[in-house]
């Protein structure tokens, strides 16, 4: 389990630790999961977050469920709550599914058979992301070429890199490679309210890598799509239906309609655990996660002490509502990026391209 | 000068005194403008905000510019320093011209009939709130009958109520109507990043009346149309152009492309002092207002001790970016509600309702 960014690895007791995503960007915390509790209670309150890192940390949760008890008992009920532990995220079944499969066709060695197959699924991650990347660069590379311009400017919404899937991201991994390949690129931020895990991760990574990036409002994304200021759209996804219909962070399928109607191609990176075949109509049939309004009604920042601190922006008297995801309709996406290069959003390009033996 | 809810009034010195918006809604105060740069300030800073009250505040600063100096000479200069404050709402330089038309044409007593003017100003645009509250609310009940509904969803961005233009608003007109005639009204409050004036200042407004509402992220708006969970979008505007282009709030287009998407029927409410004849292409020539990156940057709640303070949300070592404004098409806006009545977004159907002989 390599790679130079990684938000998570084991310690010496082969527990888990990983970056705590709710103390980024002002400060950088670490916590040990001991247990399959632990992870739990890591993807439930965003600690981790991220589809393929929710996957991954899922995982390493059903090792951790073997390593208390290894009775097939015990480690079913915990499996079970894994999966229940956020409901629109579905790398998390799927990376649960492939644990329990190993566990159960395996006779002896539980604990080495699940943490093995654990830390593949993170490095398989890892290969994934690398693809994305370079596929996604050619399209960019493609965008520079036909417009005939110097720089490209992407715009994404919430957080597809490295914190989200290892190494490098679903939507950022291009970024990442265009940067490794010398292309002049500029990133729009989008802040991604309630959480802003664009202001706090997106922004926090691209400086940790030197990119150049704006951090915008949520709501600022359609001007500069009508001003020409944008080049190409990019983001992640927590869940793809067979359809290619598009569950992401709330909020993408608005810069999707806009980037429609200003004739930008908008990109959707995903590696393979994010598509969920059992799904032919995304926006009927993709749960929503419902999370808590103090998401909304409270703000965490640095305070004018270099202290981060919470404030409270909503008033009491007044309800909010706290929606994670929307689904962008796959008419509105121009292509999906995965391992296996870039499909049309469709049943059939979606089938052709995932489906693959190897994969199957 | 009259009416339950003024966002400013004359003290017994005729000074302007005026609710300071920027400190709303954990904090209620008041500030007062002594002169035409007091004036100039409020607008800038916000202090004072939302397309009619600027007009109004621009007109009270041209008197207060009289009371100073009432040489023409001064006035003028400081009619044109006023003009300058805000760059996209188009009701300044209206009742700017206004005011300088009147004073230009009197032979004496300018003072007073720069005070009369300006009084005049607000007056008309409250019988022009009122008629707009009426024409919407009337559109509303259309919707609800033909939807055969118990309950209206409203959604809107930003804040165009009474604390925008006397003396219900033109946005909240219909949706105070509606409390008034007795409908089953919710309304969805775009929080409104950056300057939150959705959360900050239309939730408070409708605290005050009573009426049910609930604060989502700007990010929301678009699950909540897909999910059937709006029946109507309305917004007010910093300026319409001849053809029907409007310029709003950053993030209303999005919300319209959304509308759109979902067949909701998305209004647009404004005096006539948002009308801008001179421009024929919104999107093209209606110059958008850059304001500071530290709107962005920071944000101002309410401590665990109850006191107001500020937190900075974005690194230093990201940069931003602060539209204030966007432009939505009029192939998006199902209709324009004014002291008229309601017509097309079109330049024939806007020429007909708001050029009438009256009103040249």
């Amino acid at each position: 389990m390599q790679g130079k960014y990684r938000p998570f690895w084991l310690d010496d007791a082969k527990n888990v630790v990983v970056i705590d995503q709710t103390k980024l960007p002002f400060e950088y915390e670490t916590v040990t999961l001991k247990s399959s509790d632990d992870a739990i209670v890591a993807i439930k309150d965003m600690i981790v977050r991220g589809a393929g890192v929710i996957g991954n940390i899922a995982a390493f949760g059903v090792y951790l469920a073997v390593r208390e008890d290894s009775s097939l008992k015990h480690i079913k009920a915990q499996a079970q709550k894994i999966r229940k532990s956020r409901p629109t995220a579905v790398n998390l079944m799927w990376a649960v599914d492939i644990m329990m499969s190993k566990l159960e066709n395996a006779q002896e060695n539980l604990l080495q058979v699940a943490l093995e197959e654990a830390i593949k699924i993170s490095d398989e991650d890892a290969q994934r992301s690398e693809l994305m990347g370079k596929y996604g660069c050619d399209a960019f590379e493609e965008i520079l070429k036909t417009k005939n311009k110097k720089t490209l400017n992407v715009l994404t919404h919430c957080n597809a890199g490295w914190l989200a899937i290892v190494d490098n991201g679903s939507a950022l991994a291009p970024i990442y490679e265009a940067q490794k390949r010398g292309m002049d690129i500029h990133v729009w931020v989008d802040e991604t309210r309630p959480r802003n895990q664009g202001a706090n991760l997106t922004a926090w990574e691209l400086n940790e890598s030197g990119i150049k990036h704006t951090v915008i409002p949520d709501n600022t994304g359609g001007y500069l799509m009508q001003q020409g200021f944008v080049d190409v759209c990019i983001v992640g996804a927590d869940r793809v239906s067979a359809n290619g219909d598009v569950a992401n962070k709330i909020g993408t399928y608005l810069k999707a309609l806009s980037a429609k109607d200003n004739e930008i191609p908008f990109y959707v990176a995903i590696p393979l655990g994010t598509l969920d075949f059992e799904i032919h109509d995304g926006i009927r049939d993709i749960p929503i996660e419902l999370r808590s309004e103090d998401e909304v009604r409270f703000i965490r920042g640095l305070n004018a002490d270099g202290e981060v601190q919470e404030l409270k922006i909503v008033q009491d008297s007044s309800l909010s509502v706290n929606y994670g995801f929307d689904i962008t309709p796959a008419r509105l996406v121009t292509g999906i990026i995965s391992e296996n290069g870039i499909c049309e959003a469709n049943t059939e390009a979606i089938r052709k391209s995932f489906l693959r033996e190897d994969n199957v």
